[in-house]
């Protein structure tokens, strides 16, 4: 990618070749299958074992309440439909309650859960920042309430919720709710003790810190009742089957200590770059605002509602620059729906359109920020202009 | 693994350095979220559209019929709980036929079915070689048969099953019921033509034929009624979320294609050394037998039962020589427990708890499998010794 500028870190992030590195071996040479009980198994067994301790340690948990799973969406689906499930066999509780601006990970899972398996889902409101207010959330807690399930931060708009205060006053309310967190988009950049947060699942995505696509994690604290839904054999505790992915999981667990060990130089790094981008832009572009919340939110998020100017359309400008952006998440933005996140926090729809994401990374450098804020004025009067609808 | 004998292929494969440097560039150049909309984003789109599309091509199937998944178990469980699910809410249907030694990704999928879903699951009974009677499967079929799953090779004694007689049998009773085959075990060395095959759904891991753990394939059938379980953002089509694994999805593509190119060559490879296997084994150790079909069986796969041994010490005494083999399915070789297959062979318990399987692969040695003949007699003699009573 020389030559080119990656504002995209929300959507992915490329590989660190520390990960890469201590990923290699588990391909050529400690290949053997874990379940097996000879020396190239037993070592790769010990791999997974100490991964599994050592990603405990950064969540301040305990080795038996991590799950490895193959990405953060099938992490944010075992904890919420396994949970519902759970609870709707052991006490009929059919309720779940989560918020309007989930990831579709989330949305998607309660509103199987609506379809297939007689659940209804309570969707609470955010404010215009997009976060969510804990009374509101406790308000929708009900004496069935199976599972609630809240963000941690928004991939979207870069607003992190009031997790630790949503999970206390839901266990306030009701002590066998269970209480899961999103934290795909937190990962690597946002404190992950789940005791401090005090909720009894959290999700995470390798890719999202510099581990490859594939792999994920669920942090599920001991004695929650689950239904497991990847059947097969004994694997990650009879909890999720399938032969482990040991490199990855290897690769994920240093991906995961690199980011708790660098925490203070990578949000400093980060955020600078970040405040840079929304000064930048907000200063030069006329008709622009910031997204989400101005001081609650990720360290590397900037994001944008540009009036008048459509967000693909910018976007495929920005393209031709060599400049990599978003509008609203990866995972629809080769859609043109307006975003559902942007529209729970009650932008019209002239501006909503316009929403552009800029995301910083560790490889994020000052000249990648001021290229984008140089380059940018012109592509949206350009885009402006051929936008007639909207600025007409 | 210098100077260790690997005869354990059937329980995982090392990568393929072919299969190693096609996947590099997808973790260090080409790491966009193909969900992207911008250059490097459609880099990675394409790499995946044109994996899906030679998948599609070995499998003689439609791109559009391709799921890629975490693993061999993912795959199998989609087909089977997603495809019963929607029988259900469509027809009501909630019967499912299975065969009693299929891989526990497939019987405790059913098991899952049953508890979870309300289904009735039929079981039927195999033969002393492990294979199934396609009468005794139709007869298993009835009107509101959901999903027949019958595996095409079986992962402990080799046999391969009469998928494609079963499938047309099946059809005839009830032309609705979805017929899928676990072909995880067959993968890379038996044909994979789907329209010979027949069946509706197919499952494949990437590695058992020297792509990586962590990434498998689901072949659907167009028009097959399926509820998807990984609810998310809308890749593979709505039926998979998650961020695909660009990196494993196309090593699973290239060693699924080299194994085709390379299919005869491999096949007499493998065999000739299973071969002088089961030629060595039974000849010098008195009370061993072959387990399994003895001509329609998977081309690398020796499985024995030596009376009067137990399985797990001779694993034990193999890996001290530096010999890795397997005594049951990996998943669960660690554990003490007898084999559902070998019980449903009929093989009595005293035999059954001698079992030994040797699988040899494409890096396996004339050198290898002499080395295994050469030492096993003297380890059957010390362990016989040792396990009073089952020789008393």
């Amino acid at each position: 990618m020389a030559d080119t500028v990656y504002l995209d870190n929300a959507a992915t992030t490329p590989v660190d070749p520390r990960v890469f590195e201590a990923m290699r071996p588990f391909w050529i040479e400690t290949w053997g299958n874990p379940s097996s009980v000879y020396a190239v198994g037993r070592r790769a067994r010990r791999a997974l074992d100490n991964a599994r301790d050592r990603c405990a340690q950064i969540l301040n948990a305990r080795a038996n309440e991590i799950i490895f799973t193959g990405c953060g969406s099938e992490s944010d689906n075992l904890a919420i439909k396994g949970c519902a499930m759970a609870m709707a066999e052991q006490r009929g509780w059919r309720h779940v309650v989560t918020s309007r601006v989930e990831h579709h990970a989330v949305l998607h899972a309660c509103e199987w859960l609506a379809q297939h398996m007689g659940f209804e889902i309570t969707y609470v409101d955010v404010d215009g920042y997009g976060r969510v207010d804990p009374a509101d959330m406790t308000a929708a807690v009900r004496p069935d309430t199976a599972v609630v399930s809240i963000m941690y931060a928004n991939n979207e708009v870069g607003t992190i919720e009031p997790v630790a205060e949503i999970a206390r006053a839901v266990k306030a309310v009701n002590p066998l709710t269970v209480v899961h967190t999103d934290a795909v988009q937190a990962g690597g950049l946002l404190p992950l003790d789940v005791e401090a947060l005090g909720v009894d699942a959290l999700a995470l995505s390798g890719h999202k810190f510099y581990a490859p696509k594939g792999v994920g994690l669920l942090y599920l604290r001991r004695g929650t009742p689950l239904v497991h839904l990847l059947s097969g054999g004994g694997q990650e505790r009879g909890i999720r089957a399938g032969t482990e992915n040991v490199a990855y999981i290897v690769g994920m667990t240093v991906a995961l200590e690199l980011a708790y060990a660098e925490l203070s130089q990578r949000v400093a790094h980060v955020s600078a770059l970040r405040d840079r981008l929304i000064d930048g832009v907000t200063s030069r572009i006329d008709g622009s605002q910031l997204t989400g919340h101005p001081t609650d939110r990720m360290p590397n998020s900037a994001s944008f509602a540009i009036d008048g100017a459509d967000g693909e359309s910018l976007l495929l400008n920005l393209d031709q620059e060599g400049i990599y952006a978003s509008s609203g998440s990866a995972c629809t933005s080769g859609t043109l729906e307006i975003s559902h996140v942007l529209c729970a926090l009650g932008l019209p729809e002239a501006q909503a359109r316009g929403s552009l994401r800029l995301t910083t990374g560790v490889r994020t450098t000052e000249g990648d920020v001021e290229r984008l804020i140089d380059v940018l004025p012109a592509i949206v009067e350009r885009v402006r202009e051929v936008t007639p609808s909207l600025v007409g």
